[in-house]
């Protein structure tokens, strides 16, 4: 028995929540995995109810937890709160500090079912595209110290240690090992010093994994090459803040922001692996929130960590389980002409999956 | 009379600036302007020659200048000097900071001849997509104190005051009112103290503008909604790090890196209005130097800065000089079953031609 601790949140995250439990039970019972599932608050609606984004019983869950299930968080009743309490820095940054979670995966795939939901001509999202972004998630423009603010000037501080750099340099070395052997790090080292050093470690390490061929890109040329062509990815490795934006943009070229499932992992271990948290990459959509439309999607993100079934199979098991039809859902949301309707999130079915079966 | 100080640099930069110099006289001719064009080495070639990125006589000819043509700087050539030597750092941004270069405007715009180049689907890409990016170019994390680096750990800071902001705000409102009364100003708001000084100081300056409508926009969500429907953006503001990442994503739906052209304006005046340095956007592009390609693509910068005249006559302009049909030309370079001959640079005539026009 797993316990999984679920942090449904804020706008779509509980919609999302129930759907994305529903099919990993089935899941969880096609491989004889029990799980027991414990709610905590997290993000605005803690705000709410506790005064505070991430209580201390929430967090508290999360460490006895084998893996943590989040599902979004923020929103504009709690925009104009001072930026340290809002939900997104008092919860999700906290989140990733406080389990150490410094690696964030994100599969990117163009099913060809969907080709056509993408805003890339067709001839290149049918290319296939399967690109698994690695972000670094403990470090970087994000974490790195001082950081300050007053009326008159702010700071923020880029920071990396070699150590950080090598440690999520590995994890990436070794997915690419499994997948393409090829491997894409994004630095931007002809302006940034920290980068400088990046560049410097990933040649280093680059020399345990003779067969995984590597190369380099500035940020903004890979911003511009993800569009342009993206079937020539295979890992793209990132820091934390190019990872935050790549990651965003190429969410947007599977054809729904929905698509994309997001893994943090922990350098914590845990009775499932690595310990880590799992969520939809879609954010909190308040606007679409409580109008059924976060169950409407279901299932996109089911196969990405589940390497033992395909797309159709999950597909199907998606659609038994909650009684529609995924592909044709997706299909019409993008033709209704309510723009709204194509940002609809659906939810991750984890790598934690894929964990327990293996271990 | 004007000087112009030419500076051609690397790679293709010398064939586009041979080929833009063509172009800048037979308009200058049409509006009766006569250009003194004075030339000096920078970058690789002049780290070949004198030793330095940004020889003493190169930056004294800007100073004297009444405005900078500069090509593109860099090439594998010079990759394994330290950081610091390197072309990009010792010369072009060496001289963004030495000229007090601030603001960087890059339009970007999807001509309806070449929609069909655009990796966008042609639904997307052929609703009017006109956006003028305005990048702040002087301050962030560019050139912020301290940035160092050892063999265990890096640091960049990212810093901005109130009235670098402030300047920047105050230009970019001003150019949505000549435009669609409209602008989306980028941060990342939800993580940097940066920029959240960044947004304050919008929402002020934004008091001064009441008929621009003014959105915000995270970067990771600008990234996305770029390729999503860029039709949705007139002036697009941001910081010199999300503007380096954006300008560059939204130069490629334009179909051709080679189309974006950017001008760096000075805190300074000179008799053509605001200092500038007008560059192609598209880098020195080493792989297809000195093969003629260089100058295959001219003309399609024409317009940007030239309100006088439309995107046709400019087209006529360019190939009536060049003897080339510009169209065409791009067209057959991206059928091409070679992609390098897709990202040929073609040049940017700048600015410089509409502030003397009205001078
Ligand atoms: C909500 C925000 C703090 C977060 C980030 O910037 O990391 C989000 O954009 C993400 O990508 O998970
Ligand atoms: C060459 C590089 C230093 C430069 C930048 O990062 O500003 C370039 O990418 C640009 O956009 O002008």
């Amino acid at each position: 028995m797993y316990t999984i601790a679920v942090l449904p949140g804020d706008g779509i995250g509980p919609e999302v929540m129930k759907e994305a439990i529903k099919v990993l039970r089935v899941i969880g019972d096609l491989d004889s995995l029990v799980f027991s599932f414990q709610y905590a608050d997290v993000g605005g609606c803690a705000i709410d109810k506790h005064g505070e984004a991430l209580p201390r019983e929430t967090e508290d869950l999360c460490y006895k937890a084998d893996a943590v299930l989040f599902g979004s968080v923020g929103g504009p009743k709690w925009d104009k709160l001072p930026p340290n309490q809002q939900p997104e820095r008092a919860a999700l940054l906290a989140l990733r500090r406080k389990l150490s979670l410094y690696a964030n995966l994100r599969p990117v795939i163009i099913y060809p079912q969907l080709a056509r939901l993408s805003p890339l001509r067709l001839d290149i999202a049918q290319k296939s595209c399967d690109i698994l972004i690695i972000r670094e998630l403990s470090s970087g423009i994000y974490f790195g110290m001082p950081k300050k603010r007053s009326k008159k000037e702010a700071i923020d501080t880029m920071y990396y240690s070699a150590e950080q750099i090598r440690r999520i340099a590995h994890l990436a070395f070794q997915a690419a090992t499994t997948r393409n052997k090829s491997l894409c790090s994004v630095d931007k080292a002809n302006v940034l010093e920290t980068m400088v050093l990046w560049r410097e470690i990933i040649e280093e390490v680059s020399s345990d994994y003779p067969h995984v061929t590597y190369t380099h890109l500035y940020v903004d040329n890979a911003a511009m090459q993800l569009i342009k062509d993206p079937s020539q990815f295979d890992v793209l490795l990132c820091g934390n803040l190019f990872g935050d934006i790549l990651s965003d943009e190429a969410a947007m070229i599977s054809g729904s922001m929905g698509l994309l499932p997001s893994a943090s992992l922990s350098t914590k271990s845990s009775p499932t692996g690595s310990f880590g948290l799992y969520e939809p990459a879609g954010g909190s959509a308040p606007d679409i929130a409580e109008k059924g439309q976060g169950s409407q999607y279901p299932g996109m993100g089911l196969d990405l960590y589940y390497h033992n079934r395909n797309v159709k199979d999950l597909f199907a098991i998606a659609s038994d389980v909650l009684h529609t039809d995924v592909v044709k859902l997706l299909e019409s949301a993008h033709e209704s002409t309510d723009p709204k309707t194509v940002n609809i999130s659906p939810f991750t079915i984890p790598k934690l999956i894929a964990n327990i079966a293996s271990s």
